[in-house]
């Protein structure tokens, strides 16, 4: 049995002001009609013995997870954000509980999958991987040097074209990633396909203090029709750490499988203008916006119109409460900005 | 008797989306508490021998005027915009009811005056060479090449700082400009004093049509309350000139009287950003406007708030029901692009 894990735990500000503390941008449609989270969900259901999903949320996002996904999921609502490791271990206890020989396929809600084909067939492949017990990674084949991501060494070839991992690195500077993209490093997406047993079982090995926690935080757990609260006690005592730190980075089991299907992060707001369908004078524009002598800009309106009249390399974002304006290059700056917001603004 | 006539009738379209034809410009605050049009019709009340104001507007705009000045103005309600001769000469018309050696003072709603008390002061001037049959109007001494005035020639000094007017000229190119400046011409402000029997005399000598067509439209006109609506058959008969077309660049009784208050008619959001208080960096803001990294600019939000980064020379105004974004070099560009709007937003 493969289960869909799709962590729903992250409120990014990067795409302030539609990304919000209240209304994550997995909830949100960016790309398409559906929200980001809903396309996750969908991403699998080509595949045969898929069961319902799991999803890991914040108590403030459980309502916003029913309404986009039906009543289909079990939730996990985690009592607080502690990064992905605790979050996918809860997602495993749950995973064994309805079958001890689960494969989870772990889905973070809010990256864009352009080839969901090619995507679906190479889960199909890391199942198999995981089935003779490799913890597989994907490795984004990257398309530019890009700093933004962290990156995979690919070791040595194991099978169906997957590698063992020689080394996790951290986001390099520039020249190091013309150097990572030369020596066929691979980006970290933080997609995982594993047996929920196995994931377990390393963490017991690598992370004993937070798999003990976990597990005591699930077993005192309340469950009301499919939505499982984790008790905050233990919950709250847990370190928070990546599923790369808790465990990839020291199991002998890892394996990372290249993948090269559209794949997007949606990391900026520079990133969905990338995504967008320029026209002649390279903007890309959403809802009632008038340009007049406008290029290679980003215009989205959500409430009310919008009119650029003689600018270039801008991202303009109009929402139901607030406005940005800023510089393309200004894409990453925006997350600061966002934080020295009032609370309201978040 | 000192009559302001108060000219309302113009909608301007080179402040939208804050300027509209349901809510032109005169009806807002933009540098101050009161609205334009508010302070327009405080501007004379330091002299004495005041009477009430004339107030010339379009039939959607007189519950503004009454909300905004209270029900002490007389309207004159145009059925259609013929530009300023018809507005004056009705105004005239009303004037010599009320008196027939009213002097007239004609301002246009929209302009903001920096030293009133100096501006007072020069009105008062003008009431004295316009009871001794000059048909005055001011000339603003120039504080740049301007390009985008009429210029006024000053001919043979008369009396009390006035002189004949030589010659009305033309919005120049920046060189004309620069010329103009070095020699002493004056910005044709369009505010003008006289009394309103001899504008009347010299109407009917030098547009005997238009004398004739706004007579009989005063005297088939409607009069309720304190609101006179004018005959609109013969209204709409008339040929829209200036009054500047009309009669000054005809008469041989015109006089000019440079004028130095601070005077500006806000013909663009880039005169409004010259107007502003600017911070450390350039900026003028107003209402509630996030800024980090942006230099000279000017960022107004009416409604909701609006976070700006990395740009410069931007002008970004947040209204209830529209955004506008442009460089600060596109100002004079907005009234084209504002024209092509649908009808709801012009």
């Amino acid at each position: 049995m493969i289960i869909p894990v799709i962590l729903s735990g992250g409120s990014g500000t990067r795409l302030w002001p539609l990304s919000r503390k209240a209304m994550p941008k997995q909830f949100r449609s960016l790309t398409g009609t559906n929200t980001l989270i809903q396309d996750t969900a969908s991403r699998l259901t080509s595949l045969s013995n898929v069961d319902r999903p799991l999803v890991v949320c914040g108590a403030a996002h459980v309502n916003r997870v029913i309404d986009q996904l039906g009543v289909a999921p079990s939730i996990l609502i985690e009592p607080a954000a502690k990064n992905t490791a605790p979050a996918v271990a809860s997602a495993c206890l749950a995973a064994v509980e309805r079958d001890a020989n689960a494969i989870v396929v772990v889905l973070p809600s809010d990256h864009v999958i352009g080839d969901v084909t090619e995507f679906a067939r190479m889960v199909s492949l890391a199942t198999t991987t995981a089935g003779q017990g490799y913890m597989t990674t994907f490795g984004v084949i990257p398309t530019y040097a890009a700093t933004g991501y962290g990156y995979i060494q690919p070791g040595r070839p194991i099978a169906h074209g997957a590698s063992r991992i020689a080394a996790f690195v951290e986001k390099p500077d520039v020249n190091t990633a013309t150097r990572y993209l030369e020596e066929g490093f691979l980006w970290n997406a933080g997609i995982f396909v594993f047996r929920a047993a196995d994931f377990l079982t390393e963490l017991e090995i690598h992370a004993p203090t937070m798999f003990e926690l976990v597990t005591t935080a699930y077993e005192g757990s309340t469950l009301t029709g499919n939505t499982r609260l984790l008790d905050s006690d233990s919950w709250n005592a847990i370190e928070p750490l990546s599923v790369d730190y808790a465990v990839m980075e020291s199991t002998t089991r890892g394996a990372v499988l290249p993948l090269s299907c559209g794949w997007s992060d949606i990391g900026s707001w520079a990133t969905l203008y990338d995504l967008g369908n320029a026209d002649k004078d390279g903007n890309v524009v959403g809802g009632q916006v008038y340009l007049s002598n406008v290029k290679n800009s980003y215009v989205r309106s959500e409430s009310k119109p919008v009119v650029v009249l003689g600018v270039h390399d801008l991202i303009i974002v109009e929402t139901e409460d607030s406005v940005l304006v800023m510089h393309r290059d200004s894409a990453e700056d925006i997350k600061t900005v966002a934080e020295r917001l009032p609370d309201d603004l978040k």
